[in-house]
């Protein structure tokens, strides 16, 4: 274990030396990731992640968001209305499912706290009895089925008839219709939750795509209308729209929460721009050696084109539930909202 | 460390006792997944599968096949392809990806082994280099982009300008046609490679759905062919076809391979059916941790109804491309073929 | 799609609505946790730990401590130190590879932010010229191989020669004397960087335990100078002394940080106890999915008796060198530290 | 999406193909790893992996066995003991745990499949009902805690005392002596399972080593056996044995199962060995991207010079009770064995 190189060797060795991270009580968010530079592992990468996130909110920006799955249900509904309404999304691209579970909380419906809060842990015979219950589980998180009649009322009552007249739609204009009735329907006394994301971005004009949006319960549903109606999604639409966005972006930057179909829509947007993203983020626990698209490298992207070989991008591989907040309110403190 | 436990509690305690698993040079695939039933962990849950999938290739069992992403561009194709042609899939649900890889092998096209082949190791100037040279990285697989071009010459001349005078087409309408064309033009002399999974499903009459085929280049070259002719595509048609699949069902199962929508949709077809799955089986690498539906367990898709609460199912957390072919190689030896 | 469930169903359901999260500039690291309290998924799951773990910190709470391998390296140093210093530890099980990087740095040794921050990216080729550089890499941490020769230098020096007069010496003391040498060199003019773990724990009284020390450059020095002198570790020693911290605790606590040995024998001190954990934070990113004790909920722990049934106890599944200082932070702005 | 790259570009591109894997019924295992070569992500790498493995069967390389901890309760024990029989393994590096539960098996004891087989899904009730019955839970593997009573019968009866005159004594001789006894038990006639592990490196001279012994129940029972009796292990003392071992041999390998200490203990040896691994493969369920030494790539073992640099690598990403069982049928075909 002799150490034989020289001082020559040496020299040629030009990098930061690793602080050790302080914490202490009352320590603002932005305060506790400027520690997690001084480390390694995670702990840099979200680091990273904020710095790079805080350069994207500036305003010559163009920011995309995926948004994957279960973050709604996860509790992460207000945290993306609040970045749309500050004006720091320009195009969301999420999951049918999102949308829907929106929905729910927009009309009034709740989902709850499971029995199991900390541990992965419910058994067969557990997801029996909720079937019998009439209870739908996500993780650790439950949702009464009677909320999907109500869900369906909303949209037959609310949302599709509008559409119906206008013929083939594309599922962004589904989307918003979608906005507007959540935004209505939310001023009811009754119901004291936020409208949400996609009364967001129906107020702001932010457009939310949604390629998958057949897999969805609103996407069943949409079906089941356009059974008995003129109604009917359009599923190329949408692409001129989020590619001009891309187009006319001066500098573009994608946080991406979750893999899946919102990811690669986001990314593969820059296979038909001349440019590709300055900035990408995201927060994944896929892991990349499964070789699936959802825990990719963003470096691999950049093979592709689809990130600028000079982009900055840093991925967080830790729970999104966790990441995705800490990044929101280091970068928001950063920029000084 | 005393141990006050009498016999009557032991005379409860009825489980099968662990083997230990044996093995020997020139067992075959099934042999081997016998003695994993021995042990436990992963292995239960892969003997478990095969057991499962075994039965699921009974003639009475209408399969669907749900299948994620980099499956093709993994070598995965050939296998699905002859499950097609045995009969084997009544539906198959996947990603645009697979689609756009696996004509492109059936039009000439490679994919190619990269540099590193046993770990997960590329470098951002690995990635910028590559962008250099034109090659796309799938982890730790390559393709030249060049083989696009082909893929969009492939696509204007044979593929879509017999679905523009149909009018508003299904998405399986597409995937059919491109079936149709991957098969004529496999047939060239100067093709070796197997027409391919499209074109199997388009002999044997299997529909292929693919609800997010704008997320894809294959939906990117039907995006830019619709701006300047009638092509369009109806997010919604395909629905009606796959619940009637579901509901003529005399029983039904699921093999899942990987998570994302192909997974998602493959499940949520049975919410709208009276029945659900009697049989389930998933390969996935994505933990139920991360509370995505990716790594969801299928006891949770019990509770929303997907699953038969009798239903028999399994999940193996492992590498999909080492668990697919072992599992089809297994449940092939089971049933004789 | 019909919910068909009446109201005396609803009547039984009695679970608390998921709020949604709202971060916004400023908030200190508590109120993000509280925040997280409103989600699911890992949200909820660091909030409960956090909700644990300042309980944990009350003076009646004997805390066990396990931290695993690469804690140091990631920069999570000082904040085990200060834990210990605030009288938050009572017993350290850690591995020889963290005193081993514990001491580095307390001699003025540097671990350096290796090129690649936000990926998981570095290839043979990259590890191949590190090797010839003289260059050690733990993940995105690079560590100089001459400090590896300081490092011995201070052990046979500082730390040897006062144990090989005492015969056979428990690891415990090892430790020990390893933390009174850090504190006396790091009070060298020309050494700025703090004592650290080790002499954090010496200054305190409080023992550090490392069953597997000779798994670790430390231990192989310990081993080469027992070479040549009378020096000799016993490996039971200190079971002794640990069983006693267990045994005289009116109420026990456990934070484990990583999986391992040290995550092991925190846990598996409570089998020759007649009482268990009633405190139980685990932060890891391994799946309990692979069937390894890494990875293992705290609930399985709870059927072998290292956990009280009646325990309260959390596992957050996410990257540790994130979660660690963000649950110390919270929890000690929760006890007004 | 055109493509700009010219021929010459192309020149330089010089990789292999993909091909598609192909499974048949009656295939033996070594055929299907064939299969795998053809394709990418994990499939090439375990391909890779049974190459060298394969490599390594080869009578001139001392090979090294890293086994981590749940492998015998996961029923991989007979495989390990054939290995060792075989003359395939020269050194074997394992827990306590594996020891013990060897042991249980070797003895009578017997560990069960628990009710969950496919999913991991045991909650909270489920493990204070098993702690009611004295039943210990390995994921989904289930052990009465009765057999720790016969396994410190047998400790107390048949292995410590013989020990005890020696003195201070090397946790490879307490190995051998409980090897030694195991093959003597297991002659009983009420004793059918196989001696197991421990047994066959006893009867075949293979060292094995154990460096955190004292982190186990074999461990506890050793402090406790050492009590009352001159019984003491020496931490260190095996160092100079197996660094021998690495120092003779002309060419080493390591196959490491699992991460931990018995992974840093295989590798490190070579820190104080001229020489370093020739080959090496891992199989491993943990990612490189929490930066702990578990799932560390093998590149990364080569800047820290415990890989030669020319060595032949590969890492497993899947569960290795599953990859485990499939490399060794594979490589033991290669060989004709």
């Amino acid at each position: 274990m002799t150490d034989e190189h020289t001082d020559s060797d040496r020299e040629t060795f030009a990098h930061d030396p690793i602080g050790h991270a302080e914490v202490r009580a009352g320590m603002t968010v932005e305060e506790l990731t400027a520690e997690y530079g001084d480390g390694g592992i995670g702990a840099s990468a979200l680091h990273e992640a904020v710095d790079i996130y805080s350069e994207m909110l500036d305003d010559d920006v163009t920011n995309f968001l995926g948004l994957a799955g279960a973050m709604v249900p996860a509790g992460m509904r207000r945290i993306v209305a609040d970045l749309i309404r500050d004006g720091h999304v320009d195009a969301l691209v999420t999951t049918g499912a999102n949308l829907t579970h929106d929905t729910i909380e927009a009309i009034g419906g709740k989902h709850h706290h499971g029995d199991v809060v900390a541990e992965d842990t419910t058994p067969r015979e557990h997801d029996e009895q909720l079937r019998d219950e009439g209870v739908d589980r996500i993780y650790n998180v439950y949702l009464p089925q009677e909320f999907f009649t109500t869900f369906e009322k909303h949209l037959r009552a609310e949302v599709f008839p509008d559409l119906e007249d206008e013929g083939s739609v594309s599922i962004q204009r589904l989307t918003e219709e979608l906005g507007r009735a959540n935004t209505e329907v939310n001023e009811r006394e009754d119901i004291k939750e936020g409208p949400g994301i996609a009364a967001a971005a129906y107020e702001h004009d932010v457009p939310i795509y949604c390629p998958a949006v057949q897999d969805s319960v609103l996407g069943l549903q949409a079906w089941m209308y356009s059974q008995t109606s003129e109604f009917m999604l359009d599923a190329l639409a949408d692409m001129t729209q989020i590619t001009d966005i891309a187009y006319e972006a001066e500098q573009a930057g994608a946080l991406v929460v979750g893999g899946g179909v919102p990811k690669n829509f986001v990314l593969q947007t820059m296979l038909v721009s001349p440019d590709a993203y300055d900035y990408a983020v995201q927060l994944t626990m896929d892991p990349p050696q499964t070789g699936g698209l959802s825990g990719a490298t963003l470096d691999e992207a950049r093979s592709w084109g689809k990130l600028e070989k000079a982009a900055r991008n840093a991925s967080v591989y830790a729970d999104a539930t966790i990441t995705f907040p800490l990044l929101v309110a280091a970068a928001r403190e950063r920029i000084g909202e």
